[in-house]
């Protein structure tokens, strides 16, 4: 476990447990997969922005950070993309959350009591099957999903609920009323665990479905340059998990590439990979190797 | 124009309008993206969720659709991509809006006056350089940016302005404090227009920046199946304007591909790509061919 730099009670701290950087409030998803991915065993840094989850990381004042990249109804978060370009960081983990949505009010209180449900309005928008069955309560805006739940518990609050995850629940000794009141269940977001260049881990990483690798790069927009890039991986049977193209702002015929291939990047042909597309790509970058999420 | 077919008001109507539907409050920056795809001459049709818009299509309760696809910090919006699947309607139109955010307040109510600021809390979380430079102002979530407009103009709050766009402060009568205070200006919504399969132009539209094509399609997870896919473009020189890659839930091996290419459906070497590509795709749908916009 590396130390933390700019910890000014290092001392006392010495034996401590590493702090881990995340956008949200103490029970957002962001939370649950720092669980999946570094068990219970670490402190937590909520953040207000991405940006600073990933100011915490350089700075030192964190030595992971867990970000989340795409979500299966929202798409990719380009923000996430764009930062992980600017800090020159290494992706080591990925996970997926299932998005569960659920009714959390103060214990002892019971459904019939809840008149008003706070949230935030995307996760408020993904419960409309609850709210049209259940039409004497009201939908409140709030800030944040678990900090709902926190505001609530710190009113006392006895004709309110939140909507939040499961851990936001237990952090805040609130009681879940009802589970799982998202419309969709289809709703998964997968997230990076972030560390600093450099970083070596105790003990080898397991890796039982073996390895993903994570990259970003630009080609000039000409007829059949993604073509020539992608034969660099086709011609060596390596399979892609994912492909994403984004319009470079500032310079309209370029684009940025995002992929994900299944390999571990110090494998030969991986090599011959990355070797072959740097000679197509003007700019390419590999952003992580890490074992493959569920 | 085409008529609007369960419109009780049928007589009434006949000279009239057509209708728009798009998701948000009046003033929604779909709103504007409307507005630039068909003009002023319009009725517009506002829904609450997404799925209503399409619906409101299919019913014949709006002849058209406007719904955005893409923003450059958030990504795609797949949620809309399952409706464009679900729902055998036509892409006929793009525009990109850029989002700009003004602090808007009743008409007479000066900047000093102002103690809390309403707006979606994407909107506040996108305008944090403002809030860090005015402490004084209270930031305080709401169900939507046009609506916060709305509801300040309605309440007749003397102490309070809302984050919204320009549209939104012209169709409630209230006045632009602050012009664009979103902290990033690379912010753009990318919108399609939709209308039913089937329908006509009056006129052949103009595409004085030629013409693009939207496709969706699957692949067998194998090596190469994209490679072998993208041939079908690449080897007739058809330039690629997006690709964006999207596993299919409950079948861990197949994705979904997002492709739009530069070009008209109907010229000869589109066409043979497209035979070329269903060979190769275990699914392929056009979802329309549009005049390129910004």
């Amino acid at each position: 476990m590396p130390a933390v730099g700019r910890d000014r009670n290092h001392i006392m701290r010495k034996h401590s447990r590493e702090i881990v950087a995340f956008q949200g409030e103490p029970g957002a998803f962001s939370q649950e997969a720092v669980r999946r991915l570094l068990g219970d065993q670490v402190d937590v840094l909520p953040c207000q922005r991405f940006e600073e989850v990933f100011q915490s990381l350089k700075s030192e004042a964190s030595s992971a950070a867990v970000i989340p990249i795409e979500n299966t109804l929202a798409g990719s978060v380009h923000e996430n993309y764009d930062h992980l370009l600017h800090f020159d960081f290494r992706i080591l983990g990925e996970t997926s959350v299932r998005i569960v949505h659920n009714l959390i009010a103060p214990p002892g209180i019971r459904f019939r009591q809840v008149r008003r449900v706070f949230s935030h309005p995307v996760a408020l928008n993904q419960c409309l099957d609850f709210f049209a069955k259940n039409p004497h309560v009201e939908k409140v805006p709030f800030y944040d999903t678990a900090g709902s739940v926190k505001m609530i518990m710190e009113e006392r609050l006895t004709d309110a609920a939140g909507i939040a995850s499961a851990l936001a629940a237990g952090i805040y000794g609130a009681s879940i009323l009802k589970k799982s009141i998202e419309d969709d269940r289809q709703n998964f977001t997968r997230f990076f665990l972030l560390r600093r260049s450099g970083w070596k881990a105790k003990s080898a990483p397991e890796a039982p479905k073996g390895w993903k690798t994570s990259l970003v790069f630009t080609t000039r927009n000409i007829p059949g340059s993604l073509f020539r890039a992608l034969s660099a991986f086709a011609l060596r049977d390596l399979n892609l998990a994912k492909i994403e193209s984004r319009p470079l702002r500032g310079k309209p015929w370029e684009y940025l590439f995002y992929m994900d291939f299944i390999g571990h990047v110090e494998e030969e042909r991986s090599r011959n990979a990355l070797r072959h597309l740097a000679e197509l790509a003007d700019f390419l970058r590999v952003l992580g190797c890490y074992p493959r999420g569920d």
